[in-house]
């Protein structure tokens, strides 16, 4: 087995999920993470922890639903007790097809999901951890040979992650502290946004940071009253469609202007409700590991040098008890690069120029 | 897909499980067996129940187990919840390599095992049903090519169970009926034994009938007093080791002389306590779906034309409720083939010669 599998199993078990003697893990393992699963099993039983394996196969979901009515029982009491039982989930992503549920009809799939909310709020209440295995159906989505999306994989999720932490958690004072930021780049972004009462998130890919994803590496804050123009220079997959080029230039906190090469896609999101208008979400991708696009919002939205925005949902964690996060059924995230002839400053400060922060050998001053 | 996978399914979620509207269903998934999972779980939709699916893979036990200490904690609250939650558990065997888990720690194994009991009880407390797709490891245990065994698998599997459980039910009400069997055959066996108070079992491959295997196909009894010599001249696997050419003689009910290919083999069986001397079953195979010999118990003791015994335990549905089932650690089935030169008699009447039955066409009254 190759080694950087059970480095990676180390760091979702220890770093990340933080398992401990006793703990009752509920590991998921999607049809292609069969290795990883293996790998992950040794640690678990290395940390005295109980273990119980489910499938989560696309094309076994796929089946199933299609099978059933619309009409499905809310909350069946087996999946539902597993998951109250369960202190730990790790959710072992990793398909051998991206699209084997491409013909679910939609409203199926969103009845099921009604159907079994608290099962699901069940899991998000347990220490749980999204990772994923290279597969070659993940490489092919990435447009990458196998092995090139294997290293590619491991360079991001196998770092010092502790180390990361601490300069993750840097810029997250420096935004907390912070009233308004300003993004400049050259393909034409220039856009100011409060961040005045915000507490922003150190997404450092562990529990302890209450961040979920492996790999992760972003700082995020919900941003309020933006003004002014952000080109998106790397693309997305919506709902299957691919986004491209687009630009929003917003007027008191509120998208006025929009353009993209798939125009329809991003009226689609624009009108989804009045929520899906603001900004729910900017991002600071810190993940140097992750030096591409490949397709695949758990890796794109870290890449370092890069800043995200999401149109709709904020995050609560973002905001002071008593006022409430932007609301929307969306939360779409948009990537710009920031590696050159691209600023971040806050309150007039430059702390990030081409991709370099102030406090990081190498930035420019001027 | 193979049509025979999908009759598999509904014979599994139809006949065997009898699976019903709002049912909770787990389906455990060996990790060769995910085309049948595939066409289980479309069954499964289709019949309104709730799916959760578990991994079954022999690979993530031993890297679980070996990891782990010896010391593991009684029945974990995740697992026992979800099985004390489900109506039915359908296991799906069918390994990629029927050895994976032979360096696990024998101790370890036994630990594991102990602790959890709670666990195992709640799922045969559901109406839980055992089967096999054919996988490559499996047609190589059997000594087969991967498509004849295919074929053999699913000869044994798709039947007209409903007729076959009227058939076996005969046999059943015959040997309620008797006080004695007496069994010969050309190979040396003669042997008789009580069967007087007994309740046979109709083992037709359906929970209605308490029968959890499929494929099945047989009738059993707890049988007493055996006298006489039996000669098994059908080989089986116990613990990895191959057992042949066993010849066993009876004195009131006790094993008095043993010989065998294999003598230690068959030595550490009969000493392992007092009741491995005994018969704890008498089977008798009826699926003539099953045609050959295939080093897979499941199968094996199923073959139409066979006889099986085995030594240890006997099963307390065949007794009266006052009366105590033979008590032993072991249960080892050994199979005597029937086709040629064998008659079984119940209380003096032939009620099969070489295979054919009583009551059915083609039997040679004398």
């Amino acid at each position: 087995m190759d080694e950087r599998i059970h480095e990676h199993a180390q760091i979702l078990t220890g770093w990340s999920a933080q398992i401990e003697s006793g703990d009752n893990v509920v590991m998921s393992v999607e049809s292609g993470a069969h290795e990883l699963a293996v790998a992950v099993a040794e640690q678990v039983g290395d940390r005295n922890a109980n273990l119980l394996t489910t499938y989560a196969s696309g094309e076994i979901s796929r089946a199933y639903l299609r099978a059933h009515g619309d009409d499905f029982d809310a909350d069946p009491a087996h999946a539902l007790s597993l998951y109250e039982n369960a202190d730990v989930v790790l959710s072992l992503g990793g398909g051998r097809n991206t699209r084997a549920t491409a013909d679910i009809p939609s409203e199926t799939k969103q009845a099921s999901d009604t159907a079994t909310q608290g099962v699901r709020e069940a899991r998000l209440d347990t220490d749980w951890v999204s990772t994923v295995h290279p597969t070659r159906a993940l490489a092919q989505q990435a447009g990458m040979a196998y092995e090139a999306y294997q290293d590619f994989v491991y360079d991001a999720i196998i770092r010092d992650w502790e180390r990361l932490a601490e300069k993750m958690d840097r810029l997250k004072r420096r935004l907390d502290e912070g009233s308004e930021v300003r993004i400049r780049a050259a393909a034409g972004t220039d856009v100011t946004m409060s961040i005045e009462d915000r507490t922003a998130v150190n997404s450092a890919a562990s529990v302890r940071y209450d961040s979920h994803n492996l790999p992760s590496g972003e700082v995020f804050t919900a941003p309020a009253d933006t003004e002014g123009t952000v080109v998106f220079d790397v693309p997305l997959t919506y709902r299957g469609e691919r986004l491209q080029h687009v630009e929003l230039t917003f007027e008191d906190g509120r998208v006025v202007e929009s353009v993209a090469d798939n125009e329809d896609v991003l009226q689609e999101i624009l009108t989804t409700d009045e929520g899906a208008r603001q900004l729910g979400e900017l991002g600071i991708g810190m993940n140097r590991g992750i030096d591409r696009f490949t397709d695949n919002i758990l890796f794109d939205e870290k890449m370092g040098d890069t800043v995200h925005m999401a149109l709709g949902r904020a995050y609560e964690a973002c905001l002071p008890e008593d006022r409430q996060a932007n609301q929307s059924a969306v939360h779409v995230d948009m990537i710009a690069d920031m590696s050159t002839d691209a600023t971040i400053e806050i309150d007039g400060e430059v702390i990030q120029r081409n991709g370099q922060f102030r406090w990081e050998n190498g930035f420019d001053a001027e």
